[in-house]
């Protein structure tokens, strides 16, 4: 697994890079992002992995969340995946914004064509986090966070792998896909009709079934976000925590959207909350 | 001058918005982004103009800078213009990145076709202040600051314009357009031949020449920036400073590129440089 370095730029004290790897397991090449905290010179850090939303890259939130600030205060490396693998044309990839390139969900598809490279899951889990931690001063310590798309990502892959993370939390995230239309069109199409796979992929029904682990949850939700009530459904995910008892800070901002202004004003929050939990973990 | 609102975001308790205006000092319709903080819901907040450098909108500064934060925190009104005039379709406008659309240079073009919209100068400094000012919570307290072709533009507005500024600043601003690449090109096809004009447009002219005020000045300029050696040439400023006995806290930033990375590391103490001058004015 080779790594090349397409750009780096110093950034609060440490260093901002993104690097082009051969994906064994999205069978493509594809770009991530890292940021290295001053503090990663002298010993390995814990890593916050971010998962974008629809139409993002690896760029959307090292440009414009303003994370390397408090990353570079403390000591967090900050790693941002693409979001769905790149280069490739099935059919019909790249006619949506919501489905195929930029869309991949974070979940390894099971129909084909999608079968044999949109495995986002397995990419931001498994393959991501072995290749960053034998390349980079990163330790074995992980959070996880996410935005819309991502969000629902930085769910269902702590909710689905306990052990691996220290906290999870997420920004307007799609709470219940298998009840929204994002959710239903990307579903049907990667996972076919079994809505039993389906319910593997959603953060309330894995919420409502048997964990073997509760992580500390942060969710910040804009009340002036315009996917509120068809796609993100908020109070679903309330409902879900309350009825199986599982922790939940989750914050209604007033006159707040979807856009990454949202994000900056409450990345702080964040990467507090993960760093709080990393020290612990 | 009426003003059409074309985006809104909450952003840090306050508002970015976008504003469409007819310009007639440009001769063309512009785009303009001005972020209100929370305290200018209660009082006149002063106000601090950004000039963005080639190839940029209004909508560089405001994603990436990251200076919301502290615009919120200090009751800072930021304002973002446009680096050109739009819509106008004049020959070869559009060829290259260092001149003619997105790049302007922040002076009033005295040669055709240019002359009859590329004054930008006058946009900056008197339009567009008169329009924030007659249509937002903002007093009569200004600062200016910008990047690269924008450092250039903010230095060459605050040192021809007594009395209208509190502070000044640059991010690895051109510091003598007259002799690097960019600005003879630019300066040759804005004002023709006279060199004369050229001097007034200037930094290190202007500063080697009688001024009426003396501003506090900083600037930050990385080390590791491609433009440093032919174009920014961050030594002439050092020296037209020290001859002319001008203010002036010039950074040097190892590692530091072109890059908004850059930016966004130092803002913040641009913005409370400009805060406390604006304070004392």
């Amino acid at each position: 697994m080779s790594l090349e370095r397409i750009a780096r730029n110093r950034c609060f004290g440490g260093w901002l890079e993104r690097y082009r790897h051969r994906s064994e397991t999205l069978d493509c090449d594809m770009v991530f992002a890292v940021y290295l905290p001053p503090q990663a010179e002298s010993a390995p850090c814990p890593s916050l992995y971010w998962l974008s939303g629809l139409t993002c890259s690896d760029e959307n939130f090292m440009q414009k969340a303003g994370a390397q600030r408090l990353a570079s205060e403390l000591g967090l490396v900050l790693i941002a995946p693409d979001t769905s693998p790149r280069g490739t044309d099935l059919p019909g990839e790249h006619d949506s914004y919501d489905f195929g390139s930029g869309a991949g969900f974070y979940l390894n598809a099971t129909e084909k064509p999608w079968s044999d490279h949109y495995r986002m899951y397995d990419y931001v889990t498994q393959e991501l986090p072995a290749l960053v931690e034998a390349n980079f001063p990163v330790s074995d310590r992980r959070s996880i966070s996410g935005h819309s798309m991502g969000g629902h990502g930085a769910l269902i892959c702590a909710l689905k792998n306990p052990g691996r993370y220290a906290s999870v939390s997420a920004f307007a995230p799609i709470t219940h896909p298998v009840e929204c239309p994002w959710g239903k069109k990307a579903f049907s199409n990667y996972l076919g009709d079994d809505r039993d796979s389906w319910r593997q992929h959603d953060a309330c029904e894995l919420i409502r079934g048997e964990l073997e682990e509760r992580l500390p949850l942060l969710v910040d939700q804009g009340e002036a976000d315009d996917f509120l009530a068809e796609q993100l459904k908020p109070q679903l995910l309330i409902d879900a925590c309350a009825d199986a008892g599982h922790p939940l800070e989750l914050r209604m901002q007033p006159g707040y959207d979807h856009s990454y202004f949202f994000i900056a004003t409450f990345i702080e929050a964040h990467l507090r909350f993960h760093a709080d939990a990393l020290r612990k973990a």
